[in-house]
């Protein structure tokens, strides 16, 4: 089977065995904003042709590709739901050549009615469940982060944070990114960020902190950016993870490290999920799926 | 005497009777950013000169006047600080034919030992208490909104939140003001803001909420900044104001609704400050000034 997580600005393609083991990945040239009106059977084709050519029939895509920007768009699925859901629901997509299946994204509420969506990262947390974990926290870092709640082997739930956006913008268009020089880093600065998060007076005061201890000489240019990092992911942490968990962390790059540090500093403990995570989740979704 | 409120973007100066009373009032042409070097006295009887010739003899500044970009710079006084303490510590600027006196910002700690400071704002503190009012709480909303709380007639401490600027930072420079339309106004949307902002998951998650009901069409784009706004000062209140109590609101324009309503819906109560605050306390400090 082919399976390609397909994302808004990245594509990624996984050629898997029968028994869901990874033969070949590799990265496609963009994600869905990158490719034309009707243009998804070429770029599908330019992808992975030659796996295709070479005698796979099935293909399986997650992420954006189901979106009403995508491809072709695939309802939402409300949680809770499970892999056999998820499976079920499944949306056919013409092609010539292949069978071509859009694994549905999730929605749901929260406590006070609020939606949340989300379009690929559901089969990057089936993906990242150790082999007979029923319950589980998950947090997928980013620009918006997702903290996903498993429990008996289904997703019972999720919340988004703005956490990455808002340090973008916060460090790019306020008064903090004048006092910041450099990138945030695990470290003192980013662990006191943390700890910062945890007192009284809320983020927005918080914030204004940062630029108190900078004026102050207490927090130098070099740091602050790794504080207002602690800050945020403390605070992200914080709404989060309710009392101290075990979360299984899905993704890669900086923000893994960073994660796991606010979540030790809280009491929890953080374990890196396998980053073929989308590739694990494809694989036992379409070990599931009704391919005729 | 003459009572001059110069901050960072903007001046105001007033002609005081012996009992306070204002006689007449002025905006000036700008604040001290607008000041080349060496250019304060010049840009004072720009403001006052034609008071000053008509027999005033005296002059209080308070605000960033007294900053290091300032005319001079006037030491941060440390609370707990009253009336007299102010008095006390003002600076002497000299000045041909009229005697120019600084009052001293203040500075405190939060509970954490983050450091605080402000210039101009305590002067307005002391002239919107009530006569006779010993114990307060004092909301400055603005870009670094300013609580500050009053006790046994000094300004015990303060803390500022980023509110005014994060608002900003966020509606003009993420995927939220995307969905925007219009400014924020008091009503439903805002309304449903504050009481987001009561809800779980802290704020991080909330901004995302705010997209989320965009995406569902349950909030309308001339509806998202007020939303987001009502977000963002139901989360300052809720850090600041952690009892329900009577708010002092002290300042003008919008701002003062929006914080009025946040106020009540948390189940406190908000009144005006008079307008001329900074009028009224340069008045009372100046009646306990030393002016030989």
């Amino acid at each position: 089977m082919i399976a390609v997580d397909w994302g808004t600005s990245s594509a990624r393609a996984y050629r898997l065995a029968p028994d869901g083991a990874v033969l070949a990945r590799r990265e496609g040239t963009g994600g869905i904003l990158r490719v034309p009106e009707g243009g998804f059977p070429a770029a599908l084709t330019d992808m992975v042709g030659d796996w295709l050519a070479a005698g796979e029939t099935r293909v399986l895509l997650s992420g954006m590709v189901g979106s009403r920007q995508g491809w072709q768009e695939a309802p939402y699925l409300a949680c809770p739901a499970g892999l056999d859901a998820l499976a079920g629901a499944v949306v056919p997509v013409p092609f010539a050549g292949a069978t071509v299946r859009l694994v549905p994204g999730l929605s749901a509420e929260d406590a006070s009615g609020t939606p949340e969506v989300m379009r690929g990262e559901e089969v990057q947390v089936f993906g990242a469940l150790a082999r007979g974990d029923e319950d589980a926290l998950i947090c997928l870092p980013g620009s918006h982060a997702k903290w996903v709640r498993v429990a008996g082997g289904r997703i019972a739930g999720f919340t988004t944070s703005m956490t990455g956006e808002a340090f973008a913008a916060l460090s790019g268009h306020t008064i903090l990114g004048r006092m910041m020089t450099g990138s945030a880093e695990p470290g003192p600065a980013f662990e006191a960020g943390v700890a910062r998060s945890a007192d009284d007076g809320g983020l927005l005061h918080h914030l204004f902190g940062t630029r108190a201890l900078g004026l102050f000489g207490r927090l130098a240019p070099e740091d602050a950016a790794s504080y207002l990092s602690g800050l945020l992911i403390g605070h992200d942490v914080a709404g989060a993870m309710t009392e101290p968990a075990l979360v299984r962390l899905v993704g890669s790059g900086p923000l893994m490290a960073l994660y796991g540090r606010a979540i030790a500093l809280r009491g929890g403990e953080a374990v890196a999920g396998d980053p073929d995570s989308a590739a694990r989740g494809l694989a036992l979704i379409g070990e599931r799926t009704e391919w005729m």
